[in-house]
């Protein structure tokens, strides 16, 4: 999805005539009366998909179904069904939007929490290992997932270097891999900057070594292709481009061959073999489901499988190829018309998910300045506004009204308004 | 609620017409058109609260709103009301239904998950001793999770008998304590026979060796009046007594003055001091907050708040003394007119949930012909029907016609016609 010169603003509307993906606007609820998008110049520009994704149009009576009748009147009858959700989400996600197989990914619990028992899992498997290798700019809660299992284990952290802006250098990662390494913990999609690793290089390279690569796919799932053939282990999100609402629940992937050997800290009920005979002693079961834990959340699951057909529907290639052509938009018209921000995320598309920051000493008034004129960024610390346009709903014209607004608040100087310093969230 | 001899039918409807909380069954959806009760002969007798509860009336469209309006309508901007989700709702936990104090009760993840987190903080907390002890009889999520906790510690699970039907005797528990155990792990109410624990005495007593009891409420809260005042460490589940839906996040419980003392294994931003600035080292939050891991699970949480608010608005004495006054005449009449079967729980409603078991040879088949004749109870490997009438939705005249179908298929030799032993559920 290249795209010519975008000079005016009618140039940006042509993208989105010429858009394939456009129809799947209206799959999602939008700000208008009803659910309706409100297309009008005071609209809302939402460019924080990557935070939390919308809600699908088709959510709230699939969570209505499940609640009214699969819950309200199967009751207990209904588990025959909902024993293999977490399993069938899971085959979803990896068919349509990971490159997985059948039975290697399993929706279940939290990102963090499936991130420490594949952690767990994965040094357990690398036994006489005693590093784990985490870069230095990797989200916070990766970092501390990290240091909690290193620090109970007697383990040594490694900080891989990266660049804040444009991500991971192959050869940064080579010069702290050594057969100390069991796991390396890494985004594929760097939450502050977007830059986007390459899995199959980090994946070999660790291999090389000895050591599992543990992916973090939240800001990659839904947002780029991802082929998760070539990896060994991944947790991720699905309440970002994946639409699956607040705290939904997350997705693990292990590889099919290593499933065998690996084990979880977590031994739940329904991670073991043959669950309901409750036998004295767990046995995990095979595949996959080994990695489950506690009775999955039905409700929660449920709005992930809308979420995960829209995206399988709309298709990966198509996404990514129109995330590329979003932010390629974004960042062209800042380099017109916002020269006081600087680009703080790879410049080539080919290198980065679906949302770059900008770099400007009073991001956080920019911030406010910007969600004040309807357009919804998010903020980074300490300097960074990051802008994620969603390819399923996001339009060309939205990017070049965002940045429009963004242009006239500084012109302005009216983000200087607002306070300087964030205060605690509360 | 105690009452007289049941001799009909009619005595059993009189009990419901003296029924406080008659009004309550109207809170839940039932069996009829539209949700209505369908009180007809061949209705549905659902005594299977204990293992997923009903729908309460308020929850679709309480579930609705959160998705409809605070997802698709305030998107990220919600999460200013969704940050205290967690800690609201353990609160009002807390204040209606485990007598526990403000800043104490946190809902989270699985019960299984909260288990592993509070009994590996649990042991930390008690350097030195390499013993865990938990009930021969313990529900199987939790001998699971506590043997992989002892395995990976190196440590010691020590088994305290408990007789299947009349629960743990306190001299027992005596027997195995001393300086070596670190944590005892203890379903207030016991999954199988509904044995109700002496919370109070068996804190007391862990407490003279110096060991932290962690209690699995699942089957206590909502069932029974529970005084957390007197515990330590807890877990429990909500979506039993508590209406929270399948799969519904788990509580937690930790002590006031044990909080800053403890500390998680699964160390994830939201458990983190200042969360949002995402600082580089995890330094956990002050209070129960710092026993949260992962992004909250919003949608599956507000179900639980309606399920506590019903449960809160009837009064915990209320409800348990109903229950125990249910589960007297299920004993009753089973004496009377089920010679067949030997009740497998305690005889003294003071010493039982709101749940009982029945012991027959049969008892797989007796719960298929039992389903089959609209009675929903629950089978307990090898030999046990559970019967479970929730206080907030039977009615005394379901356990009457409840047993009288049963006494039919028994006269019958009905259930002889169904297998005898129990496929694997898949």
């Amino acid at each position: 999805m290249q795209h010519g010169p975008v000079r005016t603003r009618s140039d940006a509307q042509q993208l989105d005539a010429a858009d394939p993906l456009a129809g799947f606007r209206e799959r999602f609820t939008g700000d208008g009366p009803d659910g309706t998008w409100d297309d009008g110049p005071g609209r809302r520009i939402y460019l924080d998909g990557n935070s939390l994704g919308r809600l699908p149009r088709a959510t709230p009576a699939a969570v209505a179904r499940v609640v009214e009748q699969e819950w309200g009147r199967g009751l207990v009858g209904s588990w025959s069904d909902w024993v293999g959700q977490a399993g069938r989400a899971g085959d979803a996600l990896a068919a349509g939007v990971l490159g997985a197989r059948p039975g290697e990914v399993l929706v279940s619990d939290s990102t963090s929490v499936n991130l420490f028992k594949l952690l767990e899992a994965g040094v357990d498997a690398r036994p006489g290992r005693d590093v784990v290798v985490c870069s230095a700019d990797e989200f916070p809660t990766d970092r501390y997932v990290v240091a909690g299992v290193a620090r109970r284990r007697g383990m040594t952290v490694r900080e891989v270097p990266v660049d804040v802006d444009q991500g991971l250098v192959l050869d940064d990662l080579a010069a702290v891999l050594d057969d100390r390494v069991a796991v390396v913990v890494l985004s594929l999609v760097a939450y502050r900057s977007g830059a986007l690793a390459d899995l199959v290089a980090v994946t070999a390279l660790a291999r090389e070594h000895g050591a599992l690569v543990l992916w973090d796919l939240s800001h990659a799932a839904g947002s780029v292709e991802v082929d998760l053939s070539a990896a060994d282990l991944a947790v991720g999100c699905t309440y970002k481009h994946l639409n699956g609402g607040p705290g939904a629940p997350a997705f693990l992937y292990v590889r099919r061959e290593l499933q065998a050997e690996l084990r979880q800290p977590i031994q739940g009920w329904f991670g073991a073999s043959d669950q309901f005979a409750m036998g004295p002693d767990y046995e995990p079961v095979d595949g996959v489901e080994r990695f489950a834990v506690g009775t999955p959340p039905v409700l929660a699951t449920t709005a992930v499988e809308v979420g995960v057909a829209i995206t399988t529907e709309a298709g990966m290639a198509a996404i990514a190829a129109k995330g590329r052509a979003l932010t390629d938009l974004l960042v062209e018209l800042a380099d017109d018309r916002l020269p006081q921000l600087r680009l703080a995320s790879p410049r080539d598309a080919a290198h980065r998910g679906a949302h770059v920051s900008l770099e400007h000493p009073q991001a956080w008034q920019l911030t406010q300045a910007l969600v004040d004129h309807g357009v919804v960024p998010d903020f980074r610390t300490p300097d960074r506004v990051r802008f994620g346009p969603a390819p399923l709903y996001t339009r060309f014209v939205d990017v070049w009204d965002a940045v429009d607004r963004l242009a006239e608040i500084l012109a302005a100087d009216d983000h200087l308004r607002y306070p300087a310093t964030r205060s605690r969230v509360t």
